[in-house]
């Protein structure tokens, strides 16, 4: 089952301690759709400019992404964003952020694509996550991921968004920010609280929780040795995790969640080892299963 | 089959954004001998000043623990340790460090002590543990914890205790500082390469990382709601760890390893209830188990 994706497709500016890139193929729908793709069809919506390289198309066609809702504006600028990282690489430091062609986009959900049964809402203004969901028609499942600048400036919008999802995906920080509780254990029962059926909370290196009505799970990240660029990795764990439930399709369980959040996990672990989609470029679906397995393993007890 | 442990015997004035309690029972082979107590017998050796209240060594021998090792030095006084936490509780800020008795400290370990199989060298300074370690006929499982104070100004015999030892015990800010690397996966791999046959790095509320040499085991940490006094969950987490292989008494594979690990979280996750040993001190083997059984279904993947 397809997957209707609304997020950005950027260029992105960014610096880690291993080196530096310029206006590099990013945003939360492109490493969406790309890291789902090894699942499901992807359906995207987004808005760019004609500044925006033909290649990168090119890239995300040849993953059979279907492109419809890919807006082109005419001497419109691509959104841009521009960020480092430090030591330890647990959190981006912004520089900037150029919303552009973002800032006055009104998406409109292609014909075809208002039929879609799983709708993932990436990191956007929620005003545009409820505007989307508004035209689907019959939605069986909804997640949706958010971020600190939303938080702070349209807290209102986003309480109403959760009202009506049935997994929101939120980073340690953001949670705690959300909250205010410095147990992110309580911080996660708290948003489950504001009516999403689950809250995944992200953690980095050091894995995600994830919330449900009657369940707990916390899963480590896949043991990488050298992250070269977190940039990303939220968005691919999310690529993975509702590709996963789309390609099953049917009413998922506490342990198809679980193993969703493993193939999510796995997808991000590809995404750190290069800047932008360079790793996942050359992945395939036996590198996804070996992970998934060794993954599995990993945190096997008797 | 009993534990020798060397370590702290101490009086904790600490604060957290709970409370503040000045001079409550604290030190390392504290948290790990009344921790450990729930699986095995365990023989101290430590020193205190006259100055240590009486009520606390019948706490201690309530638990069985065997006090023979307890040099008390008449007109001496009792290592203190002072510290507060912040907001998220993961890392401690000290205050002060008064050595006091351990500043002269020559451990004898005591005849009947001699023949131990299991030794758990808690944190203090590695010259000590090197000289206890010399003292003890046929260890079958050695194991060490250590600090930033002794990465910093004893690596050479730290480095040197490394190769004699089974299981080496450390945080991740340590074992980052120990490395200078990042990767905390790198960090334990590292380590393991200075000597230990595993490598257990404690990551507290986020977990713990076991590296061996064919295996690598990712363990979250119980999920508690609220933190109250993180001092003390390291060595208690080394308790239950040590304790459970001590009870099993044989040749551990990787899932006796694995299952001591999480019988340590359990064990760290009561004692962050309440200050000092005040949650231990109600403690019974039914809570133990219980949770014991819910971390394991925390972390069942299908």
């Amino acid at each position: 089952m397809s997957i209707l994706v609304i997020g950005s497709v950027a260029l992105d500016t960014i610096e880690t301690p291993f080196g530096k890139r310029k206006d590099i193929l990013g945003g939360s729908a492109t490493y969406f759709s790309y890291s789902a793709s090894f699942f499901t069809g992807v359906n995207l919506v987004a808005v760019i400019g004609d500044d925006f390289p033909k290649k990168h198309i090119g890239l995300l066609k040849s993953r059979g992404i279907n492109l419809d809702g890919l807006k082109v504006i005419k001497n419109g600028k691509t959104f841009r964003w521009s960020g480092s990282y430090k030591y330890d690489m647990n959190e981006a430091t912004t520089h900037s952020t150029d919303l552009n062609v973002f800032e006055t986009f009104n998406p409109q959900i292609p014909e075809r694509y208002k039929n879609s049964e799983y709708v993932l809402l990436a990191n956007i203004d929620p005003d545009l996550q409820l505007n989307v969901l508004s035209q689907v028609k019959k939605p069986k499942l909804i997640a949706a991921d958010s971020m600190n600048l939303w938080i702070n400036t349209k807290k209102p919008s986003l309480m109403k968004l959760l009202k009506k999802i049935d997994i929101f995906i939120i980073n340690e920080g953001e949670a705690r920010l959300f909250t205010k509780q410095p147990s992110l254990i309580k911080a996660g029962r708290m948003i489950l609280g504001y009516g999403p059926k689950h809250v995944v909370v992200k953690k980095g290196e050091h894995g995600c929780l994830l919330f449900s009505k009657n369940g707990f799970f916390s899963a480590p990240a896949y043991p990488i040795e050298d992250i070269f660029d977190p940039t990303g990795a939220g968005d691919t764990f999310a690529g993975g995790f509702i590709g996963y439930l789309a390609k099953l399709n049917k009413t998922h369980t506490e342990h198809d969640l679980r193993k969703a959040i493993v193939y999510g996990s796995v997808m991000a672990s590809f995404n750190v080892e290069s800047f932008s989609l360079e790793r996942l470029k050359k992945l395939t679906d036996k590198e996804i299963q070996a992970r998934y397995k060794q993954f599995k393993e990993f945190t096997h007890i008797k």
